[in-house]
């Protein structure tokens, strides 16, 4: 069934494969959870089914792509990577149901009675790079909470992405649901990209997965809405308050634990009036660690290992074993700071001063604000969403990890009795 | 300090503007509610004081447009108008606090804390046509949230909007705020929309109140997320089991209480079973009322009064004293006429089975479901929201009646206690 669902879309437009989905999600709306949680459960089967195809296809075009070793190292499957999918979509089958809560009730004078419902958002659009494990997470992401989803990979792992999406579809038709609400055009063609971030009234979402250029040609291009985050240029603040074993420890993981995700730490920003006993320690935990620094003039005097930092530099999304420090007067300098050079991801601060965190959180407009832990746990998982589908740092519908509650929309529900308006 | 802040904003670019809102907003979202409830009711003696110049600049207005009668009944003011409009930022002063609400709190196993925290949206693009109370409530419910907001009003109301504006900027200076997160370009040029439209990053969301012309090339032209309904082609659903007469009360006052606004019924559904009996009597209501009919031909069938309506009547919002009328087998051909012709606003069933009722509601894909009661009520007052800035039909963010509460977004407190992430 899934393989005449493919076939089938070859000629159609994404616009009407949108549509097609669209009419499929409408059909999984009504659907109980048991259902959904049972086609999650059939895709997992159908993937561990399909390795060997799946994994043959991938190894060819690893083989073939003309791209760097670290590109390569993030297309190529193999059976744990597969396996770690597969696991992916039974432990979404294990979360609650986000769909059909009653987020809100209350009454009116007059007897009406109001409940606020979830339900799915429609149809979401998911445009990312070529690592081909982000579709069958966002499809069960999708399954869970009711939505369509129309998917565009990667162009060197389009095959593989077919491939995975061909199990997906089949889990679908296994567990009696209707497979169309999962698709993905059947080439490659760039003018998909283009036609998804049009697809108004179509596609109600559009969720890029990838890199830097990514992300902002879609959010520039959009007439969907986007939810993503296009850097994420995190900053620690260690108060004159903090407790320096906790600031060492949670720097070095904040910094350096995976340098290239978007809640690494790229920016420290210390009080002076520590910044001559700690800084020296900080530097030298981290440079142990493969760091190196730039910072401004305050910084540089007090530990020469700092580079003199540009402007520029603190507007840097390093992704890499770099650090930019600066020593500031007070938290109104570390605000201001923030302010002008952060992308409203997400902060920390260390500190022992409740009132001082208090004032830092209420003041600094980033989507999640830490105290006393690392910038890294920004993430749906160590959220406990279970799975998350992107980070958003807009300010419209989702903000932060986008997980499945994230996906959902809410209906009123109005109950009269006769109630006319007067 | 208002008319400092209005004449130097005439050199000013919209997104120009937009950023002194934006850094006034921000400043904003730092206020208490007092401040804020006090700038609301300083706004309202400002407009009371500001009366003879509003209202002369106004009849001014109204005297030189050459525009219909009804339009000028909609864009003139006068006293009780204008009091009407002071009042309801008193109104705003009295709802309760949008913002630093504990919307969700949770612990992990790593013993972080979490916690999801209301905050402003950031800047709101209030686009509307010569109703000049518009602005003001828009305002006012902008303060209470603790939102910038850029205003473009209809050019005919233009310097009445102006009036109205520097006496809000007036409230704001009043109670110590700073009058910038308010503003309007000094003039009425219609390029100063298509730029708010574009003010990706500056603008947060643009809110477009007015006819369906507007609303469509708002939507289509924007590059910020938009919160708006294009259509309410609202329909009521007699089932076999109703009341007849609750029927009878609920679908005269759904359909002709004010037959202008977006909640009114346009469609009738009404079961076979009962149409014979039924539908010539409430034809006969709603004749009295002044109402004229179309429908399909088992419609027409049972009531001559009720002539043969095309495809395209069932797709009409008429917005006027014209309802369309379908007999249909059962409570699916409903569904399946409502996700045809329905534009996602408000549906109601008037019933006595529960189990029908509960089914309708599952399976129609709209903003708002009603169970015996008319479809007038969707209204962000009728409610309980206490004010509203308009209506969504979309599913991203807010839908349906957009209040004091939908301008909200949240920011996420992650409690630690030198957590790494391994």
């Amino acid at each position: 069934m899934a393989m005449v669902s493919v076939s089938s879309n070859s000629t159609l437009t994404i616009t009407e494969l949108a549509q097609k989905v669209r009419d499929a999600a409408y059909q999984l709306s009504r659907t109980d959870i048991q259902q959904r949680n049972q086609a999650l459960r059939c895709a997992a089967k159908a993937l561990r089914a399909a390795e060997a195809e799946i994994l043959a296809v991938n190894a060819d075009e690893v083989a073939k792509a003309d791209v760097s070793s670290a590109f390569k190292d993030r297309m190529t499957l193999n059976h744990d990577r597969l396996e770690a999918m597969a696991k992916g979509l039974e432990d979404i089958a294990g979360l609650p149901d986000p769909l059909g809560k009653e987020l809100a009730s209350w009454d009116r004078p007059n007897g009406l009675k109001f409940k606020r419902v979830s339900v799915p958002l429609g149809v979401v659009g998911m445009i990312y790079e070529s690592r081909p494990n982000v579709g069958a997470d966002a499809v069960g992401i999708c399954i869970k909470s009711g939505n369509g989803i129309v998917l565009r990979g990667g162009s060197e792992t389009h095959l593989t992405s077919m491939a995975i999406h061909k199990a997906m579809q089949q889990g679908m038709s296994d567990a009696g649901l209707n497979p169309d609400s999962i698709a993905m055009p059947s080439d490659s063609d760039r003018r998909h990209v283009m036609e998804m971030l049009h697809a108004v009234g179509i596609i109600d979402v559009i969720i890029p997965r990838g890199g830097y250029s990514l992300i902002r040609f879609v959010q520039q291009e959009a007439r969907v809405p986007v939810l993503a985050h296009a850097a994420g240029l995190c900053h620690t603040y260690i108060h004159q308050t903090a407790d320096f074993e906790k600031a060492r420890k949670v720097l070095a993981n904040a910094k350096m634990r995976r340098t290239g995700i978007c809640g690494a730490t790229e920016t420290l920003l210390i009080d002076e009036s520590i910044a001559k006993e700690l800084l020296p320690i900080l530097v030298s935990d981290l440079q142990k660690l493969g760091c190196r620094f730039v910072g401004n003039a305050k910084a540089s005097q007090i530990a020469s290992e700092i580079e003199l930092a540009s402007d520029e530099d603190f507007a840097t999304e390093w992704l890499d074993a770099v650090l930019s420090v600066a020593v500031v007067k007070d938290i109104e300098e570390v605000i201001q700071h923030i302010v002008k050079y952060g992308s409203g991801h997400t902060e920390a601060i260390i500190a022992e001063d409740e009132k001082a965190v208090r004032y830092f959180m209420d003041s600094v407009p980033s989507a999640v604000v830490m105290w006393n832990t690392s910038t890294q746990f920004c993430d749906g998982g160590e959220f406990g969403f279970g799975a998350e589908i992107g980070i958003a740092t807009g300010r419209l519908h989702a903000r932060g990890p986008v997980g499945i509650e994230q996906l959902t929309s809410y209906r009123y529900e109005v109950y009269g009795n006769g109630q006319v308006r007067s």
